[in-house]
C-alpha cells in the first residue's frame, strides 16, 4: 500500500512490480493525478513547455498496463490503523471512505508549499500539483494588470520570476533572507540576483509580505506593491499528518523519522521523499532535502528492502541546478556559510573559470566555488553561477565527493578536453591545483569579506592588473604594480601585503615572487571578480 | 635545461618559477612558436578560428615578462652529454651550434605525426604546431579542385575533415581499421561514422593509401582517389631520437621509460608529455597516451620534484571527447574490445537517454556504454555519442572510476537537475541502476554481436514494442508482443526466450516479468538502437 503517486512512491510501486509479479500493489493519490512532471510545472506556467499533456508521464491507466498496479487518484488516506495494518481511505470524487488492508505501508505523502499566515493568504497561489499549476496558469492567463509578486528566492520562486517575465508581468521577489537562493552563499547567489534584474526582475531582501489586499501586497517595511497575482514560494514543509497522528515517530526538524531501509519507527511502515529526514553526507545530521532524486532512489530502496533485497540509503548531499535568463546555478554539499556556523575550519577558493578554450569561439565565463575541510582536505562543497558547463563541473565535484576525493586531487581528474568542450587544465583540474597549494602553504588567501578589516589596520594592497584594468575601476586603497613589473619595483611593496588582480590568477604569481622575498602576502581569493561580485 | 615548450615543457617551466624565484630556466623549442594551442589548429585550418594570434597564447617575451624564462625558438637540442651534463643546441634561424649546461633536463619533444613510407609521400600535409597549420591553411585557400583525402580516421583526422567541409572540399577518410576512433567500440563509433557521412563525407575503412600521385591517392584495393591535398593523420609516435641517442631507457611501447616522479633512467633527466610512457589507471601496463591534460600534470610534477616537493604522478584514464559536426562524442578508460583483449569478465551495457527531461523542450538524444568488471563491479571505461551532455556524462563516470565508485554505485550518485539539465534519474544513475540488476542476477543481458549465433541456435526473439514500432523496422526473425500484453500471452513464449524493444528499458520490464515465470530469458543489451547502431 503506498500513500502517494508521484516521485518516490511511484519509484517503489515500479522497482517492487519488476521485483515481484504476485504483489498486490494499491497506489493511493490525493490529488487528480500521479507521477506527473513536478519539476515542469513553472515552466508550463511561463508557456515554455506548452503541452500540458508532456507533464502527464503516466495515467493509472497506463500504470496497469504496464505494471500491473492498482493506481486511485483523487483518494486521500486519512487514518492509519498501525495495530490492524489497515487505513483508513477517503474517496475524494464521491465522499465515501473504506478500508484497506496492507502488509507493508510506504508513505510518499510529500512536502507542501508553506503559506505564511498573513490577512489575505487565501490569495496566495501555490505551486505543487496539477491542480495548482492550471489555476495559476489560468491566473496568468486573466490578470489584466501584470503585476506579480512572488514571497520567496528559492530555486521555485525564482524559476517562476523567469516565467512569468515570459509572459509579460512585472515581477517582484520578496526574499525575508538578505540574499536568493539559499543552498548558495551570498556573493555567489548576487551572480543570479544580478541576472534576474538584469532581466527586468525586482529583487526585494530582507523583507517580507505581512499582508496580502485584493490588488497589493504590504511588505515588513510598511511599502505596498501592487500584486495582481501573489504566489507563496517561500518553501515546503514535510507532510507529517498522517505520520503523526498514526503516532509514527518524527525528526528533529519534522519530517518522519526513517533508518537506513527507510523504515519508520513501525517495521510495517516505510516512508520516503520530501516527507521523510535524511541525513546529511558531511555531517551524518538530520537533514530535509526536498529533492526528486533521493526520493526516487529511496522509493526504489523501499521496494528492496520489502522483497527481502539488502539495500540501504545513501547520505544526501542535495544537489541541485537552477537556470535563470540563461544563466545556470548549481550547488553541491556545504555552503560556506553552513560550514563556519558549524565551526569547521575551512578554505575557500573562488574562480572565475571560461568553460572552453578561450581561443575557440562562444567560451563563457563560469564562477566557481570549493569550500574545503582546512584539517583534511575534504571537498564539503562546491557551487557554480555562469555560462554553458556549470552543472557539468558541479556534477565532478559532487562525484568527487561521494568517491571520497580530496580538494588537492581534484587536480588529477582526467575530464574531457577538445577546445569547445574544456581546457586542458580543466576549471575543476583549477581548483584541485588551488586548493593543492593553499594545503601546502605556497599561496594564503583572504576572502573578500575578510579584506575591509585588513585594511583598515593599514594593511597595504597591491593591485597587479595592468594599468588600463586599474584605471577602468578597482578596490579603493588599492596602488597598481602589474605583475609582470613586480620584480623591479619590490622596493615599493611592504613586509605585509594583499594583492589582488581580475580573477586571482596573476594575484598568485605575484604573491609567489612577494613570498620568495620573505613577504608575508595574501593574494584575494577571486579576486576583484569576486570581491565586485562580477 | 627544458626541451620543448608547449604544453608538458611550459607547464614544467613556469610551475618551476612559481616555486623557485632564483632558478635559471631555459626553455629550448625547435618550432617558432611555443605555447600555442595545438587542440586547436583543426579549427583554424577549417576558419572556425579565424584569428591566428589567437592560437598563439604566450610567446618569449610575454613569458620573459611574466615568469623570467629564458626562452629560445628555433632552437633544436640535437644531443645531450648526461656525463658533463650538456645539451648541444642548434640555432636553426642561423645555423650555429653551441652548448648549454643543465643540472636539471626535463625532455618534453612531444611526438611527431606519423607518414607511411609510401610513394608521394613528402607531398602528405600534417598537424603538429604553426609552420603545419600556415602551411595547410595555405593549401586549402590554393587548391582549386576542392578534393582532399584525409589518412587516418581518429580524433584529429576527423576534425580535418569537418574542418575541410566547412572550407567546401570534397572530404574522404581512408582509415586502415574496420572503425574510426580507436577509443571507442565499433557500435559507438559507427554514430559518428554516421555523422560525419549524414555531413558529406566519404568514409572509407579497411583501407589505406599506398601511394600519393600529383593529384590523386592510390588505396590498398587498387582504386584511386581524386586528391588535390592529402592530410597523414594516421597517429603519432613519440619524439624519442634524441633520448634513445643520449642512451635513456625507452618502454615496450617506444616511449620514453619514466618513474612516478617522471625521471628518466638518468635521475638527472625527467621526461613528460606526449613522448613518454604512462601507466594505464586499470591495468598499471605501458601506455602511450598523448593527450595534453596529462602533459601538463606531469610538467607540474616535474618541477615539484626538483623543487624538491613529494609528488608522484597518476595512471592514466585517457579521457578524450571530440565534436562532429555538432554530435558529440567522448570515452574514458576502457573499451569492450581491449577488455575482452585482455581477458576480463566484463559486463557491458548500452543506454539510449534523452540528456534531459524529455518533456522540456530541446531534449537530445545521447547513446551512453559501460564496460564494468564482472568480477569486482568496478568500472573500466565509459564512452558517449550524442547531443549535448555527452561530455559531462563522461566526465562523471572518468571521476567516478578514479574514485573507486563502483558501476552499480553510480545509481546513487547526485547530480544536478533541473528539467533543462538532466533527469531525476539521471542517464550516469541509470546505467548504475542496470549495472546494480546485472550484478544481482535480476536481469540478464546479451549483446548485438552476440544475437545472430543465439537466433542461429533457434531461440526466440520477441520485439516488445507497440506493432507500430514492429512494422516500421526491427529485427529480422522477431515476433511482436507488446510489453503491456506479455502478461496475458505468456503463452506464446518460449521457455528460452531473447526480448528486446527499442532502447532496453521496455525489455527489461519484459524479462523481469517473464524470468519470474520461470523462463530463461535476455534483454538485448541496447535495444534495437543499439543493435542497428541508429
Amino acid at each position: 500500500m503506498i500513500v502517494g503517486g508521484v516521485a518516490g512512491g511511484m519509484s517503489a510501486a515500479t522497482r517492487l512490480r519488476r521485483l515481484d509479479e504476485s504483489a498486490e500493489i494499491v497506489v493511493l493519490e490525493r490529488s487528480g493525478h500521479v507521477s506527473f512532471a513536478n519539476c515542469g510545472l513553472p515552466y508550463y506556467v511561463g508557456g515554455v513547455i506548452t503541452d500540458r499533456q508532456a507533464l502527464l508521464l503516466q495515467t493509472p491507466a497506463s500504470l496497469k498496463a504496464r505494471f500491473g498496479l492498482d493506481v486511485r487518484v483523487n483518494s486521500e488516506v486519512v487514518a492509519i490503523d498501525r495495530a490492524g495494518k489497515t487505513v483508513t481511505v477517503a474517496n475524494l470524487a464521491d465522499g465515501s471512505r473504506y478500508t484497506e488492508s496492507y502488509d507493508a505501508l510506504i508513505l510518499a505523502p510529500g512536502a507542501a508549499p508553506f503559506v505564511p499566515p498573513i490577512p489575505g493568504a487565501e490569495r496566495a497561489l501555490t505551486l505543487r500539483n496539477i491542480a495548482d499549476v492550471d489555476a495559476m496558469a489560468a491566473a496568468v492567463a486573466d490578470r489584466p494588470d501584470r503585476a506579480a509578486v512572488i514571497m520567496g528566492g528559492g530555486f521555485i520562486g525564482v524559476e517562476l520570476a523567469e516565467n512569468l517575465i515570459h509572459k509579460g508581468f512585472e515581477v517582484t521577489i520578496v526574499e525575508l533572507a538578505e540574499q536568493l537562493l539559499a543552498p548558495l552563499d551570498v556573493e555567489m547567489a548576487a551572480l543570479v540576483e544580478k541576472k534576474l534584474i538584469a532581466n527586468g526582475v525586482r529583487v526585494v531582501t530582507g523583507a517580507s509580505v505581512t499582508a496580502i489586499a485584493e490588488d497589493s501586497v504590504t511588505l515588513s517595511d510598511g511599502s505596498t506593491l501592487a500584486a495582481g497575482l501573489v504566489i507563496a514560494a517561500i518553501g515546503v514543509r514535510p507532510e507529517t499528518t498522517l505520520a503523526e497522528a498514526a503516532g509514527l515517530e518524527l525528526g528533529e526538524r519534522g519530517g518522519i523519522l526513517v533508518d537506513e531501509h527507510q523504515r519508520t519507527s513501525d517495521p510495517a511502515v516505510f516512508a520516503v521523499g520530501d516527507a521523510v529526514v535524511k541525513r546529511d553526507v558531511i555531517s551524518g545530521a538530520q537533514a530535509l532535502v526536498p529533492l526528486a532524486g533521493p526520493a526516487n532512489r529511496h522509493g526504489r530502496l523501499v521496494a528492496d528492502v520489502i522483497a527481502g533485497r539488502a539495500a540501504s540509503a545513501k547520505p544526501v548531499l542535495g544537489t541541485a541546478v537552477v537556470g535563470v535568463f540563461g544563466l545556470t546555478a548549481a550547488a553541491t554539499g556545504w555552503t560556506e556559510k553552513r560550514a563556519r556556523a558549524a565551526g569547521r575550519a575551512i578554505r575557500v577558493i573562488h574562480t572565475h573559470p571560461a568553460n572552453h578554450a578561450g581561443y575557440y569561439p562562444g567560451a563563457e565565463g563560469l564562477s566557481l566555488k570549493l569550500v574545503v575541510d582546512a584539517e583534511t582536505d575534504a571537498v564539503l562543497g562546491a557551487q557554480g553561477a555562469g555560462g554553458s558547463g556549470v552543472d557539468k563541473r558541479i556534477d565532478v565535484i559532487a562525484t568527487a565527493i561521494r568517491g571520497g576525493i580530496t580538494a588537492s586531487e581534484l587536480a588529477d581528474l582526467e575530464l574531457s578536453y577538445a577546445p569547445q568542450f574544456g581546457s586542458a587544465k580543466d576549471p575543476v583540474n583549477m581548483l584541485g591545483y588551488i586548493a593543492e597549494n593553499l594545503r601546502d602553504g605556497l599561496t594564503d588567501t583572504i576572502q573578500w569579506h575578510e579584506l575591509d578589516a585588513e585594511l583598515a589596520r593599514g594593511v597595504q594592497l597591491i593591485d597587479v592588473r595592468t594599468p588600463s584594468e586599474y584605471a577602468a575601476g578597482g578596490i579603493p586603497g588599492a596602488i597598481n604594480i602589474p605583475v609582470d613589473d613586480l620584480r623591479d619595483r619590490l622596493d615599493e611593496v611592504a613586509d605585509d601585503v594583499i594583492v589582488h588582480c581580475q580573477v586571482g590568477l596573476r594575484g598568485y604569481l605575484a604573491a609567489r615572487t612577494l613570498a620568495q622575498s620573505g613577504r608575508r602576502v595574501r593574494n584575494l581569493d577571486g579576486g576583484y571578480r569576486t570581491w565586485a561580485r562580477l
